[in-house]
């Protein structure tokens, strides 16, 4: 499948077939994800995949909207202990959100389903979801993707809506063709 | 080119040749970008996209390291004067940052370099971009992408680290075929 179609058959997928996720499909989605770009190449991400029953019954638990039963989840975290911390501090929301949509685009690509479940900013959350993976001090869980085989399907779409687009001020048009 | 591919081949592209980028392209990545996830799909981006020579150079000026010559410039802006604000507020950055990846990702597909400049959460780059591209308050320039054809090659690449990967809790070596 071409890329712009794997773009838009990305759908948030929360129901899952009981058959496990190979783990070559594992790695492959955690290739996608470390090819992202990140602010001065610091690679801030780490990521903990979650495959034990009884761990994954602990994140279900404590995830408001994470319940569904998914054989494996990937938390996507951010490391401030390394390097250049302030930049890490600054950036590493946006790098880790980067190397997250890889890898739900990849799922997309290998006939997974995939569901961003949302942690940090919730202090409350972060702090549950970081006792639950055992995560060190100032390693961060930005969220829980939740993952298996799709026993859903949802068409392909985008939500373009030109109004949300300007062009060289905020609030001026953009139109295909006046530029 | 398939979606694992195009990750991969998705580099950071600093040189760009004269040649504009068509409007029909532009929109392509629009819709690219507006097929991310967001947090309870509040969908909080908002795009300028910067044509006129004399606003990019002023782009060009505030940015300490966007100064490449590039046609167009795509500003990815959260809005926090909508709906839900807290949910605006706490996710964002992380819709924002999803939209963004998936236009590289389709810029990469449609034979476009591209390359994110920072801007939030760095106050003193926010306001200077915010003047430039008119963004009322409570509009927020998440980033600023310079895009064109592109004028350098770079190898398709991963970044990828088994390292950087835990099974079940941080810190247990994940392994191909342990799990």
């Amino acid at each position: 499948m071409n890329a712009l179609e794997c773009i838009y058959k990305r759908r948030s997928i929360r129901k899952f077939s009981d058959a496990p996720v190979e783990d070559a499909l594992v790695e492959e989605l955690l290739r996608a994800a470390m090819a992202a770009p990140s602010a001065m190449n610091l690679k801030p991400w780490r990521f903990v995949v979650v495959r034990d029953s009884e761990r994954l019954e602990r994140l279900r638990k404590v995830m408001p909207f994470g319940k569904m039963d998914a054989g494996t989840a990937i938390s996507v975290c951010g490391d401030l202990r390394s390097g250049r911390r302030i930049v890490s501090e600054n950036f590493w929301q946006q790098d880790c959100s980067a190397a997250t949509e890889n890898l739900l685009i990849a799922a997309s690509a290998l006939g997974l389903g995939a569901v961003w479940c949302g942690v940090t900013p919730l202090a409350r959350l972060q702090k549950a979801v970081s006792a639950v993976l055992e995560l060190p001090e100032r390693v961060i869980p930005l969220n829980v993707v939740l993952l298996g085989y799709p026993a859903e399907e949802k068409p392909a779409r985008t939500q373009y809506d030109p109004a949300l687009v300007s062009l060289d001020s905020f609030g001026t048009r953009w139109e295909k063709g006046n530029s």
